[in-house]
């Protein structure tokens, strides 16, 4: 790799000098105005801007920016719609504190979630938040490390070491299942992954228990749209189907659109679906989905504030979760707003 | 914010020595493992970490990462599953040089692009991408800091002063038009945003020229959902309709399909529609996309090796996309491949 000249020492001073132009012409080449600049001026900056290695900011960014400019990121996936709408609405919140995001995936290689924090560690992050399901051990170790550390979207747990936050999951399956139950249907099963965590197949179960309902059946489903759609395509081939589906996330809920509207079944005629986080996609399928929606960007702006205030100390931080409802349950659009 | 003691001269025997073990017991508790370490030491070794301020791997990290260990990223809006899936693979593909991403989206403030990549640049990226239209003056100031640098997805135009890779926007809309008009579709219109600039219009042109077909109309759309199911409503509502679509994204193509399927319009039978990216909801929307598939994975592996060996020179590097046939454009399943 070509070794370019260390930025530090070269001021704007020195590519004023060397191009015989003032520092204020310098800044207007290199911000693309605010005012004109003849193009012999114009490239003679910019070549003593390439000859010097000038870097803008760098020499003054260097003072105010030490460790605390960069928070880590640690996602399971970052293609999931819901990360990359939670990671968006992060990048949007910690541009307000001048922050940047780093960001890694869990499935980038084969470590550890402690070895990927060691290695944000190094790279002298000045915050950290983890979107995936972190044991009590690990957290101990990453509370130790003495970086501002969040863990957000625990299948709801309550935090060890660290501060967790995220919408009450049951609380929340709950809901989307007391709707179905109001819609009428008697027969409900739950889609989803990590069966024994989920606080969501615990929310779906309570809401049915207490509906004096029968429990149904719980459909193992990865968190993507090809999970949904095979449980999809094994739901559609039984001999005995369910009224109503509650799925964990709203991918696994268009999975399942795709594999029902394959199968020739209608939704929600036949069977009804509700699901889980309100991406935008959701409002786009076709039954649209009626969700369980994280309010995603005032939990990114809750976090970066915590990070950057170091204020990220150990406990669980609700946040309400909205039934948006749509046609997929079996409501019309003239109903949109529940019953 | 509290300030964490410097990392860079304590060291794990520093650990050990002041919890009483070996520098190997102190690795198994910060690594969790291989070996278990009973809980009592273990607290000792936490305590420790924590009381030095000890963060594993930061010296001999810093030794080895200069300037060039993160690559930095100014994207249009990550939340777009293209950029989603795009990013995700230049993650998995940086970690195998031992980089990591710095995600920057051109929507999160009111900054131009040159701005944003001074502000890049003092946080010591060594290297850098951007997904988004850059003009030839910004080029040349980008250039001239010295930073290798790729620009992506320029709406299939050739680079300035900056080396540039995507697929042949033209090519890929031709021969996804060509498709359609195979079919013997004869009015066929185009979707998308940035008419002026974007070579998929062309070829969307081109194409209809070189069958003796009617120019048909273009109808402008943003990039997203919402785009697409304002452009597929304004489209429903009109006297005469179009017998098919191109789309200029799939994100266009699935709000484009909401808002036909909600004005009872059949796709492919009354509007037949193709689209651009090879995203993976393509796949799962009803009908399934008919699509020209940008190669997301080879293009990601292959701007993190540029970047990494320092060549991104100038000039412009053409992928192959690939038509991907399903039910959109008429097909059945039984002709996937095409015909």
């Amino acid at each position: 790799m070509v070794q370019h000249p260390k930025p530090r020492n070269v001021t704007r001073a020195d590519v004023a000098r060397l191009s015989g132009v003032s520092t204020a012409v310098v800044s207007y080449v290199l911000n693309n105005g605010p005012k004109p600049v003849a193009p012999a001026t114009r490239e003679r900056v910019l070549e003593a801007v390439r000859a010097l290695g000038y870097r803008p900011n760098a020499a003054a960014r260097a003072l105010s920016r030490g460790t605390a400019d960069t928070i880590g990121m640690i996602v399971v996936d970052s293609r999931s719609p819901f990360f990359a709408q939670f990671l968006h609405a992060l990048d949007a919140a910690s541009v307000r504190h001048d922050r940047s995001m780093l960001i890694v995936n869990r499935d980038r290689e084969r470590q550890s979630a402690v070895e990927q924090v060691h290695d944000l560690v190094a790279r002298q992050i000045g915050g950290l938040i983890i979107a995936d399901v972190i044991g009590d051990a690990e957290q101990q170790v990453i509370a130790a490390l003495g970086i501002p550390t969040l863990l957000i979207n625990q299948y709801g747990g309550a935090g060890g070491a660290l501060g967790a936050m995220g919408v009450d999951f049951r609380a929340g399956a709950e809901q989307a299942v007391q709707h179905l139950v109001a819609h009428g249907y008697r027969t409900i099963d739950f889609v989803g992954d990590a069966a024994a965590i989920d606080q969501r197949e615990r929310g779906w179960a309570d809401a049915l228990r207490e509906a004096g309902l029968p429990l149904g059946r719980s459909v193992h489903a990865s968190f993507s749209y090809e999970g949904g759609f095979a449980a999809g395509r094994a739901i559609a081939s039984r001999a005995t189907r369910p009224r109503a589906l509650f799925a964990a996330s709203d991918q696994i809920a268009i999975g399942l659109l795709a594999a029902l509207t394959d199968a020739e079944l209608r939704v929600p005629d036949d069977i009804a679906v509700v699901s889980f986080d309100g991406i935008v996609e959701a409002a786009y399928a076709r039954p649209a989905l009626t969700t369980v929606a994280q309010p995603i960007v005032e939990m990114a702006d809750a976090a970066i504030r915590r990070l950057v205030a170091d204020d990220a100390e150990p406990g669980f931080t609700t946040f309400d979760a909205t039934l948006v409802v749509r046609r997929s349950c079996g409501c019309d659009d003239g109903l949109v707003g529940g019953h």
